[in-house]
């Protein structure tokens, strides 16, 4: 099947869960011929309602394009939707949130039947797909060739951003802002505890909440210069010492609120034990130190 | 001491700490008379060389204008540097952190002296006073009459947010909001653990942090919309369950990475006790009741 180069890339894509079907969508708003799958076949005859070509199996659907695009459950998932399908002269693109060692494994299992690999992570929830002014992304990793080439098509549900031939980076980098994320989310369920019991609207809360959030956020670019260069006494702003010595104020309010500091007493420690192993002149950073083995 | 209405308010101001020191500069730049009193007299030298009146004691301070603005560093401190001031007629603005019963307490303690007060929580660390792009505030609560009549001046350093006629709302707030970002800091330690040993350069990592943190801060209105209809399955964008089948991604990868997962645990058990508990149908607010005893 020869394409005019004015036609858009047909894509064939594995899985319409609640994030394939928001892919799903924005390849077809976009006019690119969609061949998909799905274990359940409910899902793609919905999406065949819409326009795409539902298949029945995934080996048909890899058969249909040579852009593949992976966006089942989990690593296990693609051993049992794609154990069957010949690979070779794919492009598989892997949407699944894994493990660093999964996505370069799942490379080289690729590579061994004779397709290209690109791994992906999805910095988005389905409602931030097609919706470029909210922020989400994917990350990539693997093959640049690859990126290269289908990167309009890949660009169409979300900003791409490269981070690597490792195929591994992309997923490390997922992991690592998922997790930055749900030390976030763990602070705002403590903040919003401490608010529960007083008469206070929590909708009129959660501006003020949103707003300091984004405002100390930029304060990782000092941490990662203090990483870089190994210096972690230059441009700090709040000291160790001043902050261990608020914690109390913190957990005593903890304790007023009826809040179990569970959440918080792991890092306080940390910066304790920091400021006792002698990071007085240093701000937070010396913290990460502690974290590994 | 009279004034010409167009002349601005004169303050005074106990505390030139790092954070004293940047407000009393922004009262200085504002034209504003600026009375300043610092245990260590040395601080309060280097202001009086940028224009401020410099005395001797803390009682002295207090005498020279109506408006005392409090910079120490804790509570214990007040009673310390107050202890034999004349707070009589004067209008009294504590900007210390502290707890919210401590608030209350001062508020009681400065009441009994013939003052008014006024409660503050800086939003802030020094290098954001004066900077009104920087999203940097202060939180007020307490007499409302002394909030209105002094706004102008109060709003030099930066801007003033009101949240209610409580004396200890300003610190509830304040220590909810910094609860709220330590947890996120929390988690940013974590994220720039995982990278650590891999051939990443943290400085180019941390703008995928920073734009990240920011993009996923605004789902605060979502929970906040959730705690206050009590409907905890209402607008749910990410499943309980889906992530909490991905916590193993997390834990794996931070095994791999050989960093310790101390700072992310807790908030998964919350996670995992939640969806035991019949949460499948909710996101990530019921972990919120799971704290309250
Ligand atoms: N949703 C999000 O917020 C989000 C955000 C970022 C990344 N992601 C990632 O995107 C991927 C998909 O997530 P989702 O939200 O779409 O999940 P989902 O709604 O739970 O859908 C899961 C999909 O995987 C399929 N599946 C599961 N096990 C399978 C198997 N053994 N064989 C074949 N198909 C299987 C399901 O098919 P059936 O219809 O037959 O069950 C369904 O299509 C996951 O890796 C997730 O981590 C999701
Ligand atoms: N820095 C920040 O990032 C930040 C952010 C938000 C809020 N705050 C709050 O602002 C307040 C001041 O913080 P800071 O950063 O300026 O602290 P700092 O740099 O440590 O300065 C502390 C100030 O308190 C004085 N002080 C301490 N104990 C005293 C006592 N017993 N009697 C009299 N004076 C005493 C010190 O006087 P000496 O000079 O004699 O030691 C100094 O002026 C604190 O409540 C802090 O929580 C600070």
């Amino acid at each position: 099947m020869t394409h005019d180069p004015v036609e858009k890339t047909p894509v064939t894509l594995l899985g319409l869960g609640a994030m394939g079907a928001a892919l799903a969508r924005t390849w077809l708003s976009a006019g690119h011929p969609l061949t998909v799958w799905n274990r359940t076949p409910a899902r793609a005859a919905a999406l065949a309602a819409e326009g795409a070509n539902a298949v029945g199996s995934a080996a048909e659907a890899v058969a249909a394009n040579t852009l593949v695009v992976v966006c089942l459950l989990d690593d296990a998932s693609v051993d049992e939707a794609l154990g069957a399908a010949d690979l070779a002269g794919k492009d598989l693109v892997n949407l699944i949130t894994s493990t660093p060692a999964q996505a370069r494994a799942r490379a080289g299992w690729a590579r061994a039947r004779g397709a290209r690999y690109l791994d992906g992570g999805i910095m988005a929830v389905p409602p931030m797909i097609g919706v470029p002014e909210s922020g989400g992304y994917v990350l990539h990793s693997g093959s640049r060739e690859l990126f290269d080439q289908h990167r309009a098509t890949l660009g169409v549900p979300a900003g791409t951003t490269w981070v690597g031939e490792d195929a591994g980076f992309a997923a490390l980098h997922d992991v690592a802002l998922l997790s930055a994320m749900y030390g976030m989310f763990a602070g705002v369920a403590h903040a919003f505890a401490l608010i529960r019991r007083e008469d206070i609207d929590p909708t009129s809360f959660a501006p003020l909440l949103a707003d300091w959030l984004a405002a100390m956020a930029p304060s990782v670019h000092r941490t990662a210069e203090q990483l870089r260069s190994g210096d972690r006494t230059s441009g700090v702003v709040s000291g160790l010492a001043m902050q261990v010595a608020g914690t109390p104020t913190f957990l005593s309010t903890a304790e007023q609120q009826g809040v179990s500091p569970e959440l918080l007493s792991p890092y306080f420690e940390l910066m304790r034990r920091r400021l006792a192993g002698g990071g007085g002149g240093e701000d937070l950073t010396g913290v990460i130190d502690l974290l590994l083995d």
